[in-house]
């Protein structure tokens, strides 16, 4: 082979949460595996009155070469939602994104150098991990309770390039940092000069009551803010967004010039296009009302069919159960039982930058409908006893073997 | 300030053309500055229609997450184009990205460390050479000629982790690579292991003839290529694609992942939906004949406005001439009272990885209709001869001052 691969390939590995999702394709399988929202939440006839409008109206622009930075109207937009949520933002720290993903890509870009420490909490979100390790960071894993972060986790965090942290329903948790310890973690941080990335893509997603203001309210400029509109529209329009302290944003939006020259701007009007006059005000709720009814759905699953020895808690909001199997149990390892009876989810363990939890494993409430849930819980349920009655038997077999 | 930046951003600096691109937008000034395909060329209502029915019929997978490689049949479709040029391509060769950028992006993620060598021509693309920078190589500028680089020069690029080539119309110059050349360069970058990024946004912009069989169909293991939809269809869907040899395609499928998960599915259904039906087969005959007769305008204007010394070719295809200008003129230095004469372009230097050639610039003839065209050439031309005018006499003021 003439081709000599960039150091950085070796960081860069296949993703188990891919392969497993092939594994989960096989028809007849119940997924609870992806994070994908329900289709039945798109609001399919807005795109599709404002697709027909932005092409009507504006094909030119729409389809021309546009600004780095992103449309205008769309990147005003976000400050003002941002200012009600008790953001301080001007539309020019807005940088719009091809997904919040690309914003991970470009903060790794301008932030990590080899071997530079990224403190991340435990477990953190997959995908994170994977658009910063092509940078060659080392990960530091960050003491965690049902709040995040413990603040003296943060406060050890000292020197690292920065802290990775989703406050809002946390993927894969579904935890959310109560405002006592958005406090606290943010005062440790600014007393050590600890710089925060924040990750918000499910904060909109509250059943009872919106959490609290986000990180970057209490310290704006120590922290970059990432949002999207995958969750709360759709991820087949690949838009999300960064908001930087005004001094990091000529060097991001070089990092966004030459990773994609701009995201399209065709799709910045289309989602401009549908929320500028208030759609999310009355899309929302049903979106919540519908997610509830699925976490609803799947709580009451899970106490019906699940190992008592199972440990889980009840999200407040966003889209996954996390759970915890009894002891003895490895959530990879009875991945393929549970594939052949039918019911996917994906293990736990690929979440962890430091010393993995093979017990664990995550649970999404958002793709299926109620009544598949109870199904696909119910047969999760069974993998589990069958393989809680083995443990004995198997620990027998060892004895004899020995 | 909290942040450390990582060392590579002082590789990416503020972008030349991007604040020349600023210059050019006051009002009354007519640009022949940007590479912009003329929004008259865009299939508005192709794109429109495409957009309606992908909406009715497939919203739910259009609007949800996608593969990474991009959707099946696009992929499908492109294979199928180069293959009838020749290409020797399978589907899962073909990984679908966020513009052709982007997939500079992912090529030097995957190829460059920090100070490995690449080879580009002389001058070469602005936006590879942003593309490459944050992953820190050392750039080596090859001799190139009429034809691009000399086969001497692909030879003595010896050991560079790949060679960065646009064989057909090459931004900025407009020179296309003859089949000799082609052949030649192969041969030498064959004979010393040098692989080969072949970038081509500009091949369906043929006026007269098509360029020959790209450098993909002489070496396909060596070769990468790059293809876009910019050019042919519209820039504002932002897709473009990367063929790449299979032992390659495992760590460019993980860089994109990390990079923005996947590109956005609705745009690659209804570019599908756009050219499945050979849409492109009456379309680009359109295109080439409107931007033939753009070139032909400028070609005219050129020869009655400029200054004898000046010194171009006509190109044969894609968006620009390439000039030099007379002896003691520097094309960065006259832009402003360029501008200040209503006419705007792109100085060359920004385009040289080396020593950059300040009489160079660059004329876009796509933007403008063939009147606008004679108008910005003759204040382009009274600027120049203004110019030569004063030469004569700073040199006297620089006799009596000194």
């Amino acid at each position: 082979m003439t081709w000599t691969l960039a150091a950085r390939t070796a960081r860069m590995n296949p993703s188990v949460i891919r392969e497993i999702l092939k594994l989960t394709e096989q028809p007849g399988v119940l997924s609870l595996a992806g994070g994908l929202p329900s289709p039945d939440s798109f609001p399919a006839e807005a795109v599709r009155a404002a697709a027909e409008k932005v092409l009507r109206d504006t094909p030119r622009e729409a389809l021309q070469y546009a600004a780095s930075e992103g449309y205008g109207p769309l990147r005003e937009w976000v400050a003002g939602q941002l200012r009600a949520q008790g953001q301080r933002v001007e539309a020019g720290q807005v940088l719009i994104t091809t997904g919040s993903q690309q914003g991970l890509d470009l903060v790794g870009k301008l932030l990590i150098d080899t071997d530079s420490v990224v403190a991340v909490e435990t477990p953190t979100y997959l995908g994170a991990l994977q658009a910063f390790a092509p940078f060659e960071p080392q990960f530091a894993a960050m003491a965690c309770d049902d709040d995040g972060p413990t603040t003296a986790a943060v406060a050890e965090a000292r020197g690292a390039r920065f802290a990775y942290l989703l406050p809002n329903f946390q993927n894969p948790t579904g935890r959310v940092m109560g405002e006592a310890r958005r406090d606290a973690l943010v005062a440790a941080a600014q007393s050590t000069g600890l710089p925060l990335v924040e990750d918000n893509p499910y904060g909109e997603l509250w059943f009872d009551a919106p959490p609290p203001a986000p990180l970057a309210a209490r310290w704006p400029e120590g922290t970059i803010y990432l949002g999207s509109f995958s969750k709360v529209l759709a991820p087949g329009l690949r838009l999300g967004y960064v908001v930087a302290p005004p001094a990091l944003i000529p060097k991001l939006l070089q990092a966004k010039q030459a990773a994609d020259l701009h995201s399209p701007g065709y799709n910045q009007r289309v989602v401009h296009e549908v929320v500028k006059d208030g759609l999310l005000d009355h899309h929302l709720p049903r979106v919540r009302a519908r997610y509830a009814a699925q976490r609803d759905a799947m709580a009451v699953a899970l106490r019906a069919h699940l190992p008592a020895a199972t440990e889980w808690s009840t999200p407040q909001g966003g889209m996954f159960f996390w759970l915890r199997l009894p002891r003895g149990l490895d959530a990879m390892a009875l991945l393929p039982r549970a594939v052949a009876a039918g019911v996917a989810y994906v293990p736990g363990a690929p979440f962890f930058a430091g010393e993995p939890d093979a017990r664990s494993l995550r649970l999404s409430f958002v793709t299926l409908a109620p009544a598949q849930i109870e199904q696909a819980v119910a047969a999760l349920g069974r993998v589990l006893h069958e393989a809680l009655a083995a443990l004995p038997r198997d620990a027998e077999l060892l004895r004899r073997a020995a």
